[in-house]
């Protein structure tokens, strides 16, 4: 089964490198960067090109990971009938490939992946959905080989998991990027934060986070809450963001 | 050394049994609420009271942990000069008891504590602070029993500490809130995105936040953006959130 891999960027990097791990055969790798592409190809021993008319055409599977804004433009200049065509996309569905492809499906890893930072993709949760049985099939058991953890899911439903994905990961990473900033306003290392980011994961393993809530929007400290205020006047809106953020957090406590 | 602890919430619990538990003699704990002044006396062995006339008058320490909101009025209605004053807020200013003691100062612990959950606080960075050398010494001591990351911070530098440990705990906690009621609404349990935080909280052990990111934020893929903004409406002010935080990501990422 011969896969060909479009897009060179932080999913396509590391399933592709999952996939060549587990023995697939990657072929080519298309992207229009040409260092992401060689880099990639060079990794799962592949060709490479950056011109969508030299994309290999004999392919068993057409694994897009890329950008959304990018991904129907490119699907629909592909258009190799015969062929498997995958996305990873978490919020794009399944449809678009719809009128371009006779088998296809969606294969959304819930994860997030940094070139620089190894995976182990066997622990990750693996959403899929495909338009008929056979594509259901052949995309299920190339799943499987990669994770245990390997759910059906409507492309309605993904987008959801993908909009939670977004506050718990990617919000969360800017909470700590806004602290990181702040703390050095403090004349301290970021590190100092570490004990109480390590405690604050550590407790909705065994608390759910509306249990585990502290500090002065709980409580609804209007002293802190203006002094904190205060202090982020001036710097982009992150005044608007505690205030929206602080409210948010007060609303759903005090109905309890 | 006797201690009074003033207040009978999550730090008080928590300070008041590492204080205990580290062989020191907490005399009474003085909470408005019963319960949680007969739960924590209980636990650090020591009497309690509801009323503010019959605090114990002949401490050395009187330790307040007590809502900032409620703070400035307790200090002025206790006022027993000869002892030594500690507060543990992280926003409330040394000078609260200025006027109202001659030997005061602050121990601020930079943790989440909630009382259903055991922490270590050996390894809990305290910021210290006093008004003269004598209780600056005596207030060292007494942190260094408890951790050995102890930091002397003025006021001004500790309100910019506690606003940025606002962000990478609380807010932090309060995306893990969302996200689990996003998940929800997809039909799959909160238990899911544990992989994912986990990734997240370990990506920034390593990496930076700033490089640790990835999303349809850092990209500003509008498409996703909007998809996602539409299925924010009408659920508090979460699409106001969403599109906050994604510009704030997006402005810091595009300058790079």
């Amino acid at each position: 089964m011969k896969i060909v891999v479009i897009g060179a960027g932080n999913v396509a990097t590391h399933l592709a490198a999952a996939l060549y791990n587990k023995g697939f055969n990657i072929c080519q790798v298309f992207s229009r960067t040409e260092e992401s592409a060689i880099s990639l190809a060079k990794k799962v021993n592949a060709g490479y090109t950056t011109c969508l008319s030299d994309v290999n055409k004999s392919a068993d599977i057409y694994l897009y990971s890329i950008s959304d804004s990018i991904l129907p433009d490119l699907v629909s200049e592909i258009r190799i009938p015969d062929a498997i065509h995958i996305h990873t996309s978490g919020s794009t569905a399944m449809d678009i490939f719809r009128g371009n492809a006779v088998n296809f499906g969606v294969l959304y890893p819930l994860q997030t992946f940094s070139k620089a930072r190894e995976v182990n993709f066997s622990v990750i949760p693996l959403f899929i959905e495909a338009n008929n049985e056979y594509t259901y099939r052949k995309l299920e058991a190339l799943a499987l080989s990669l994770s245990s953890d390997v759910y059906e899911m409507s492309s309605e439903r993904r987008k959801k998991l993908h909009l939670s994905a977004v506050f718990a990961c990617n919000f969360v990473n800017h909470m700590y990027e806004i602290g990181s900033e702040l703390v050095q306003d403090a004349g301290v290392d970021f590190d100092i934060l570490q004990p109480l980011i390590k405690e604050t994961y550590d407790k909705i393993k065994t608390m759910t986070p509306r249990e585990a809530q502290t500090g002065p929007a709980i409580r609804n400290d209007r002293n802190i809450i203006e002094t904190h205020m205060k202090l982020l006047n001036g710097k982009r809106n992150l005044a608007k963001i505690y205030e929206l953020i602080s409210n948010d957090i007060y609303s759903i406590h005090k109905k309890q």
